[in-house]
Formats: C-alpha cells, structure tokens, sequence
C-alpha cells in the first residue's frame, strides 16, 4: 500500500517549510491531509444536506471512548444567529460569511438523560476525566469531519473563541447543562481569490520524541522554524515569528479572551472538573 | 467532486447498524474512514521509519489553535518499556502486542522552555483553558495520524488507561512538568484473525441538531440503537446493549480507574487548571 511520488514528497517538503523534508511512504489519503490548510474566506454557495450528512458521517466514524460518544453538534445556517455566535465568538466576520458554521459539543448531558430515564446515578460526570473525555471525543469526531469535507471540495477553519463566552453561546444554541461548545467550525466553498497557503509545522524532530522524552533534542530546531514561519508570514502581508506570537498568545490571563473564567463556567454548567 | 456508489452507501449503513441509511455525496477519502475500526490484534511485523514519519506528517497537518502546537508523541517499542507501560494502563495486553505504542502529551512545556529562554513570563499555562488546548491540539493531530496509518494497511486503538496513573507515566517516559498523557496508541498490522467489525454508531438525528439543540429529537432514536448495539455484541461474543455499559461506565468515581484524581495529579504536575 505504499508507494513514493516525487510530489508527494514536495508537499511534506511544503508541509514543514523545509525543502529536504521527504517521506519514504505515502498514500492518496495521507497527500490529502498534506493539502490542509485553514480557509476563512468563503464564496456563498451553500453546503448541501447530502454533503453535511457525509461529513457527519465521517466524525461519527472516529474512535470514542468506551463508545460513550460523548458529542453532539449543532449545523447553524440562519443569517440572524450566525451573527449572534460571531458577536461572542471575538467578531470573527467568516462565522457569518460561511454558509455553514458548525459548533461542537463536548456532550455528557445525553448520558445523563439516560440514566435519569433509567431512575440511575451517573456521578463520574463531576470530574475534570469526564470533561477532558467529552472533549477528546468532540475533538476526534472534528478533526474527521474536516478532513472529510475538505475531500468534497470545502474548506473550514476552527473558532476557539467560542470558549470566550460559553454562557451565552450556550443560550444562543439551546444547550443543556453539562455540555459545552468546544469549537466552532466555518465550513463553506472556498473563496480562490484568499491569500493563504499550506503553514509550516514544527519539524517532526521537535514532536516525535524515541522511547522517551527528550527536550534537548526536540528544542534545537525551534530557530530553524521560526525562520520558517517568519518566510511564510512574510510572503503573506503577515508580520513576525513563532517565538513571539507563542509569547504573546500565552502571556497571562489578559491574552485568554475571557477564557481564565473557564473554570467557574463549567462548574456553573454542571461540570465542574472535580 | 461528489458523486454516489451503491458500496459506499453500503458502508455507510454498517457505520450506524441501519440499512437505511444511505448518503448523497461521497469521496474516496470518507469511504475510507467509514471503514474505521479499532484494532486489537496485530501481527508481528514492525511498523516502518517511513511509516511512522509518514503518520507523523499526518498528524502535523491538523490545524492547531493560534499555531501553538501544543502536543508531542512518544513512539515506544522497547519490549520492557512497552510492558510496563501496559501494566500501568489497566494491563491491556495489546499495548505489548503492538510493535508501535505512540503516547500523546498535550504539551505546554515547550512553550514554556521557550518563554524561559527568552525572559518572558508564560503564565496562562495554569489555566483550565490551557490544559483543554492542548488535549484538543494533541486529538486533532492523533485523529488525522489514525486516519492516515489505516491508509497504509495499518490499525490502532486508543488507549484512555494512560491516564490512570499519570505520574507513573510521565516517570516511565521522561516527560517534562506542563505536560500529561492524554492517550496511548497501539499501532501495527491487523490480525485477520481478531473477531471484530465495524461497531456502529448513534444515529446522525441523535448527534446532528439544527440551528439549537433539541434533546427530544436527539433522544428518539436511543432505543433502537440499543438495539443494534446489542445485535453487533451478540454477533462478537459479547454482551449487553448500549443504555447498560454507558451507565456502568460513568456510574461514579469508583467507575473511573483511578481518574477521579486527575485534577489534583495535573496541578502537581504544573497544569493547575484554573
């Protein structure tokens, strides 16, 4: 099943920015997830019902823990409350420019309504486990669907910020207790005219670690990339490096959007991360 | 680039137990996931460098929030490694089995080595938000590494376990404060021989909602895939439907392996979870 192809091994190349970067093994599928990139401008073509039912398909068949399947989400299309979600979600515009935005739930509440029907307890949902299961689950059943969809010729890009206020975007969307948006996803046809492309990653030595961990090894090429990404930033209107943007971005709780108050939110919502 | 198929739609039905269910628009790439199972029986036979470089590639294609990259992997195939390792995650013997035993950190310690090298303070780290980047970082990356290893005639199961006894698993594989095992994955050839399918899954009116969430839509179609759930046990040996092994599993804290203690492991271990 594995084959090399010499523009295979220019996408990997392209991949992490680095031109001697080539892979010995490939496939079709893996030189599709090679293409991704995140796409925040988008024509108005609507999604099809046929294309979001595949693609729900496609998060449906990613792993879940014990099966619990501790997930929903919810297709949002109506003009009036995109604008709404993209209000509490930092006023990213592609929330309302997608046809389609799709929010993701970490979703304890529907086993919980199944143990109420069933006159039983279902405690283990008070812990920090549970959250971090509901959301590893969201996040597998995501990440399909997007690779998914990118195949029917779509483009996404997620949005945090719905954790900015999870109170409102809670009310916005109905949600029950013990569930919470953990990411938004802008999903529509791509707009050709968008100046973005293929970012580069950390390279491999930097995340895949041999029989243990081994920071040394895995930091010494941290200066290599931050050249890497300041090319590509450049080569986009974009300004600076990795270094700075990382500081920046996790300086202290002023830089969380609100996010610092996370903790008290999900308690208030029925998990509290005991 | 949609098109329809008589075997995909096929396929689509045993991904929800209903040969109802047909789609409307496909792709090579989502027949492909449809066919998702976890593995836990394999060969022998080791998974390559290229291989595993290839997964990797893979799972550094996945989009990342801000960038920040907040995950790294751990390949393990050291027979004693991999042996204690499995006894510290529930014993699964398929950990030992498997040639390749992936381990993924969500990661903040590599930002954090960065901030230290450069006199800058990184104190968002200690927040909720924070942990849940980077378990959600290091999901959407393992979840395109899955896809892309099956692509290469390869199988995995996740293993949840890993997080049963936290600190025995950092000490094993020599992780860094600021950083935790969210989940393990067996990799290697599939034994023809394992009796094991494709299990299916609720069903999309249970996890898809419109425009708000709507509990008693979701809800509707429970009991008949209590019913599927159970008809795919019977026909692998094993027992019991959907309604009773979720309610086993999160009953309480007695249910959860040790993983009631998570939040107080991660606060020791520099995630304090703010």
């Amino acid at each position: 099943m594995t084959h090399t192809d010499s523009t295979t091994i220019s996408r990997a190349g392209v991949r992490y920015g680095d031109p001697d970067f080539v892979l010995g093994a490939t496939s079709p599928v893996i030189e599709h997830q090679l293409r991704h990139r995140s796409v925040r401008a988008f024509l108005p073509t609507p999604v099809t019902e046929e294309e979001l039912q595949a693609v729900v398909a496609a998060a449906s068949s990613a792993s879940t823990s014990s099966n619990l399947q501790a997930w929903s989400v919810v297709a949002v299309t109506d003009p009036e409350r995109k604008r709404r979600l993209s209000d509490l979600a930092a006023q990213q515009k592609f929330i309302v420019e997608a046809p389609l935005f799709l929010v993701w739930v970490a979703d304890l509440d529907r086993n919980h309504r199944l143990a109420e029907r069933n006159g039983k307890p279902l405690d283990a949902t008070a812990y920090l486990e549970s959250t971090l299961l509901g959301v590893i689950d969201t996040a597998l059943a995501a990440q399909n669907a997007v690779v998914a969809l990118e195949s029917l010729g779509l483009g996404s890009v997620f949005v945090g910020a719905v954790r900015n206020h999870p109170e409102e975007f809670a009310d916005a969307l109905g949600l029950p207790p013990r569930s919470v948006a953990v990411f938004g996803l802008a999903v529509g046809h791509p707009d050709p005219a968008e100046d973005a492309d293929v970012k580069p990653r950390l390279p491999q030595t930097a995340v895949l670690h041999r029989e243990t961990y081994d920071a040394g090894t895995a930091d010494a090429g941290l200066s290599a990339y931050d050249e890497r990404l300041a090319a590509y930033n450049r080569a986009h209107g974009l300004t600076g490096a990795w270094t700075e943007r990382v500081l920046a971005r996790l300086a202290g709780a002023a830089a969380l959007g609100g996010r610092d108050k996370l903790r008290d939110i999900l308690e208030r919502r029925g998990l509290p991360s005991r």
